[in-house]
């Protein structure tokens, strides 16, 4: 954009939100809704399902993945083999006068700046809130010992009511199928293995919206490899000169996937192969990437069985979000669930028996969208209009169709060109208001194509094409129309 | 198809289902697996995919309507306006000896024939009980007295547990956020709200794998209109002639919208619209829509606020299956709302101030993708094979990408074009094998084409290109492959 444009930021992307349908809260007419569940509104939607689409493009058919549907609820067996029945758990501290209940970790560093880590002892929450004479911040009243609170919705399934959970993750269903699905799809290691859906999280203070919800997406791979052959990957040429950001311990530093692998940054060709796809892929959502990271994790702050861990991060206006986990999961996960089911786990990779090492690259949808969000909204002062940039191929709708009035026959004109394009594009009619108010809200829907049918267009069968971001308008024949379009929205 | 085709059954699909990766029971590998939870596998999921994007293109766009996707989890009140908290519930006894749970309702028909209406007086089924003196079936112990078990699941928000619900039909989202929608969209009646997503129903007795599941996919559609303009619908004119078959007393006759508009079978343009929009898109689907029938419900059958209800049922090879259910809801659902919540629920009609009705179409996913799979399945003895004769667009896999011999640079041939159209269709690659049995594997896979390079190939650049249903082969320019391609395969 050529034009003075100011980057805008959480509060801006929420009334945005709120006033163009593409979240809102759940069950918002009534008192007892509770906090941490959103609805998508037609644009999320029309955003979601294009994101998901190109995800599906760009990562699981790029790479020849196989993707999966689970069942949200699953037994009990699975979360005592993958540990969170016993260490999916917030301490948290309940006020004994007001009943409050927050998490003890955060009100400790909230009051005193020290950090007690979320794994700690219960006893060393105690300990620090004695010892730093910490009041419950509603009514100064003594709190409760700590105590460990599971973050798992249960169910109770049947009559009888059997203990059953709401998936914390939804890789748990990927892990459990992997067995049946090596076998019946013919599965050669590599093989990735992705799913999308709802993950459900008991979280204590849910908050921002989108970002940290207790019903939430997610769009997780599962890549089951042979750890003794890290190194052999053949499509590592494809991304080798892709620019990723790094952070080890100083500033994240731009370096091509090559030269990640060959510093000894990222350990192995295979890893290397998922980041680059992965930073291809939110090259083409929109995110500036220029502000992203993959922030490799220290062993204070990975998982136990992580191997290695990089977050991908991205600045926002509220800091830097998590978008994506990628965790090298060695196989913790085939090792656990080979203990508690009995069932085999392992594969052949030619002939080789072989328990396979897992490479995680776990996306919270919600927060990617934001971020999209965030890193398209502009305020463009100059024309004194609000634009949502988004890139055309994700936009909720492609084209806004619009007469210039409806008198004269414009509007049957105009009904007849929309008639004609809705089936090849995401379209939206509107017949009323001044054209330069119309424009302007379809700006901020982020809709990147206008056409107008004006009196000229009865005479030259030619209509307005509007460029939303340039604001450029050229003349069109509505017989070249469907074609350009078509190009225009396409995806990469 | 011009071969000895034989229809199959439901064990021959389940078969299918389980071999072929279409769905399989969820956390199989553990004993504690619930019954009524079913994963989609990666055919599953490329063939839901693909109806649903079908749905959406034959209705939401079709009709202009708007589509959300909201929380599972709804609060309290939402439940206790709609009535769910409260009559959401099913007849169940329990043995007194064995502890086994049944339905009051299926238990005394299956023994005596009797039929006790599901919403019958608790005592009513007691008495049946006891006059025929019923035991439990599995240990012939005497019953306790029947009881109320309400089918919605309950989970406990935040670490003190407050009540909230999965819900148990995913209408209830559409009803919350109409005054939003409405508002925020700049809705116009009748306006079409759509959303696809799981609902969750605590069934007794879940069986017949995807029929009667406990967590399940609705595609729920739900029309808000002025109830005083129900024959204002020019759009009615686009369906006036498509047939549709309607059962009210007798059997089911064979009649165009307009028929069944002025025979009273169908109350008003409005319904008969919307019935035969769905009678379009499930004539896509490959469903043998001469085996439908729109069932009116009686009084008797019907919600106490339907003031007209058809089921759409398919006939299969287990009796007719009821797909989607069609009621014209009144003013239930907004009046609840506004009476619980307090919201104003009333929008402009132009200048006319009106409590919507709604006509809902609630759809089975599931279940129609069972039935899609069941009316495509079919025993080619001729031939020695199984085909499934998905349509091409709604194939999981649109072409089979085969080399004749892996060597002689055939190999390389193949990956070069498979290469060149993976990203315009969905292609599976495949060097390994008999060619004969790789057709045989596709065919039962549902993929529409199959495409060989052989040795020919390597001298006039042209590969051969077959068709699953008839068999035919023919040879086809590697330069206009992608052409014939697009065509085949695209949405009608």
């Amino acid at each position: 954009m050529n034009i003075d444009e100011i980057l805008m930021d959480y509060e801006a992307v929420m009334r945005l939100a709120l006033e163009r349908g593409f979240y809102f809260p759940s069950c918002e007419v009534y008192g007892d809704a509770q906090a941490g569940f959103w609805e998508y509104g037609p644009s999320g939607v029309g955003l979601k399902n294009k994101f998901l689409e190109l995800w599906r493009r760009e990562l699981v058919r790029r790479d020849g993945m196989l993707e999966i549907d689970g069942s949200q609820i699953m037994s009990k067996s699975v979360f005592e083999a993958s540990g969170h029945l016993g260490n999916f758990a917030d301490p948290i501290i309940r006020c004994t006068e007001c009943s409050s209940t927050f998490r003890a970790d955060k009100t400790i560093v909230d009051v005193t700046g020290i950090e007690v880590p979320e794994s700690a002892a219960l006893e060393e929450f105690d300990d620090a809130i004695v010892q730093n004479n910490i009041k419950c911040p509603k009514c100064k009243g003594d709190f409760e010992k700590t105590r460990n609170f599971n973050m798992m919705f249960k169910v109770g399934i049947g009559p009888e009511g059997e203990e059953a959970y709401l998936r914390p993750e939804t890789c748990q269903s990927i892990f459990v199928d992997f067995p049946r699905l090596f076998k019946i799809m013919r599965g050669k290691l590599p093989l990735g293995i992705a799913q999308v859906g709802k993950s459900f999280r008991n979280e204590i203070a849910p908050r921002q919206s989108l970002l940290r919800l207790r019903e939430f997406y997610q769009a997780e791979i599962e890549v089951f490899c042979n750890p003794a052959k890290l190194d052999e990957m053949d499509r590592f040429s494809e991304i080798e000169n892709t620019v990723i950001r790094v952070q080890a311990d100083g500033d994240p530093v731009s370096m091509t996937c090559k030269e990640a692998l060959e510093s000894g940054m990222v350990p192995n060709k295979f890893v290397a192969y998922y980041l680059g796809i992965l930073m291809e892929f939110y090259e083409k959502t929109g995110i500036d990437v220029k502000r992203s990271r993959f922030r490799k994790l220290g062993d204070k702050e990975k998982a136990f069985y992580a191997k290695v861990a990089f977050d991908f991060e991205v600045e926002t206006s509220i800091g830097w979000l998590e978008l994506v986990a990628c965790n090298y999961r060695s196989d913790y996960d085939l090792s656990s669930h080979t203990k508690k089911s009995k069932e085999k786990f392992e594969v052949m990779d030619n002939d080789e028996k072989v328990l396979p090492h897992i490479f995680e690259i776990s996306m919270g949808i919600d927060r990617s969208l934001y971020t999209i969000l965030e890193h398209s909204l502009r305020d463009d002062k100059e024309h004194e209009r609000i634009v949502l940039s988004l890139k055309p191929y994700l936009s909720p709708i492609h084209i806004g169709m619009l007469s210039l009035v409806k008198k004269d026959g414009l509007k049957e004109k105009t009904d007849e060109i929309y008639l004609q394009i809705k089936r090849k594009c995401d379209a939206f009619l509107d017949h009323s208001g001044a054209i330069g108010r119309r424009y302007r809200r379809l700006d901020e829907l982020g809709v990147p194509f206008a056409i107008t049918v004006d009196h000229q267009t009865l005479e030259d069968d030619m209509v307005t094409l509007r460029m939303r971001d340039s604001m450029e308008q050229k003349r069109v024949k509505i017989s070249e129309l469907e074609s350009v379009i078509v190009e225009a929205i396409s995806f990469p």
